[in-house]
């Protein structure tokens, strides 16, 4: 079996994983806002992937991982670790395929996130919150049970599923001129890499990042990964670091990468609750506010932001401290 | 003249209403849950008018009374008492044709709902926290500026306009078995009987109200209606009595009330929140709560729920209080 992890993923294997799994997903709508038109004097188009199955994009490429398996690998079931959207989106479309997904998560992380996983089916395994024993459980997990590991972004699958949503939204809109994701492992964005760059290579791809947790802005500068140790955001899905996949794509194909304060980023968040009505976590609102801080970037442009997913404690929201 | 509140409005009012306002509304929505659906066993429709223009379903008959007056009477202005939706709603309604729309709101509200208020264009005038000073304070501020009243919703113009949302939800669904709606003064509920009845006459209408603001319940029942004093509810949007415009399409069209205490209003509306990434008001919650609590009523059936409005304070989230 041919190493996965070193293969770069084509734009027909990304055409493949939309066939492959719009069974399983939504085609999110595209909404827009006069307010936010207004606000930065550019016509946005925000891709709701809060509305996603289990509530965000990673479902697109966990469904592919997984309904992209012979049936033999697949009756071994999934495994990964992550205690956020992707173990959700695994295991829901585990679930879908009636196959098991193992999910080795560490004992202190919320109750509420262990049960929002449990409630999609999957089955947890806990570690202690060190990378050596998760590491050590993982493997544990896997040999016990001999399940395909699907790795949250460094996965071809996974990343030609994400791929998927910039087709739709290219479909939806009529195109755009620059796109704006967030920007964490770098799923998404080398999804939207992966697919612009043939459907629409015209098309400016620019990656959003806390400051608080710039290793991507950082790495883009200086030309090679630079990982940062447990940085503190609150845009919680964007604290891991690029990997050879992702940094691929990111090298290739971004234009900028641009950063936002963690107020910036909270501010952004509350406005685009209150005006478009949308509850989105806060890594979404990187994106927005980055472009707020850019506005002479974006004036007169079409541009389309990526609402990457909603789920989001709602007795913790950032403005409660405030 | 003729006394616009003894008019009842006409299914034709409601057409000529939709052209009239149309450049002005969103055609918004309609959402599906599969989280809800299995969790009712009914086909839930979601009309989505939290995603209106200035965030409620009101913009509808406001839009439509304030355009279809002519031009020297618009030319004096609109003018309303009320600090909620209606005040918003007709304040950016006025604002699209240019003229003034004047707001007498209480000086003890919040801070906030003047500064939406102002947002939109209104001009304020203050009054003591009182019926009697409300009222004096209006009479000054119409006899003064000449500008035409527009009641929230005992205002044939202002049904005809409400009655616009169900016409596009039965366009956008096909059509359903039971349409659901809260009440608080009827003009949602009203405008909802005027399209029906003549459009889709055995779809069954339901309303839903409070425990805690039962007013319109307790009219059903007794056949006449029935004003509380300063009922207490999450739900501040449906403290309002009914009037004789809106009584008269409760008694006749609609199929039954039913109501919901707080604590499942309030589970209802994090629930939404939770689970379809929507932000709506404590009001628009009280539908899904009556139906979670009478299951049996509505299993099997299609069923359509007016999510009527998303206008809320982010900073007092009722679930804050737990």
């Amino acid at each position: 079996m041919k190493d996965m992890t070193l293969t770069i993923p084509t734009f027909q294997d990304m055409l493949d994983a939309h066939a492959r799994i719009e069974p399983y997903i939504h085609r999110t709508p595209v909404l827009t806002s006069s307010y936010f038109n207004e606000l930065t004097g550019a016509d946005l188009f925000f891709k709701c992937e809060n509305f996603q199955k289990a509530g965000a994009f990673k479902v697109r490429g966990a469904s592919n991982a997984v309904f992209g398996l012979s049936d033999d690998i697949a009756a071994k079931g999934v495994a990964t670790h992550s205690s956020g959207n992707h173990a959700l989106s695994l295991s829901y479309a585990a679930g879908r395929r009636g196959i098991p997904c193992h999910v080795v998560m560490p004992r202190t992380a919320p109750e509420a996130k262990k049960a929002a996983v449990r409630g999609y089916g999957g089955i947890i395994t806990e570690c202690e919150p060190s990378t050596t024993s998760r590491e050590a459980v993982f493997a544990e997990v896997q040999e016990k049970t001999g399940a395909e590991f699907v790795h949250p972004y460094n996965d071809p699958r996974v990343i030609a599923g994400q791929g998927t949503c910039s087709r739709e939204f290219m479909e939806q809109t009529g195109g755009v001129d620059m796109m704006v994701a967030p920007i964490g492992g770098g799923g998404m964005i080398s999804g939207t890499c992966l697919t612009l760059s043939t459907l629409a290579p015209e098309v400016e791809i620019i990656a959003s990042e806390p400051e608080q947790a710039d290793d991507a802005y950082r790495s883009f500068k200086a030309g090679r990964i630079i990982a940062d140790d447990a940085p503190q955001t609150i845009a919680d899905g964007l604290k891991v670091p690029l990997k050879e996949l992702t940094w691929h794509f990111v090298s290739n194909h971004v234009t900028d990468i641009l950063t936002a304060s963690e107020q910036e980023i909270i501010d952004a968040m509350k406005l685009t609750w209150q005006r478009m009505k949308i509850v989105m976590e806060p890594s979404c609102a990187v994106p927005l506010a980055t472009i707020l801080k850019n506005k002479e970037r974006f004036q007169g442009k079409r541009v389309g932001v990526i609402i990457t997913g909603g789920n989001v404690d709602l007795a913790k929201l950032p403005w409660m401290a405030e």
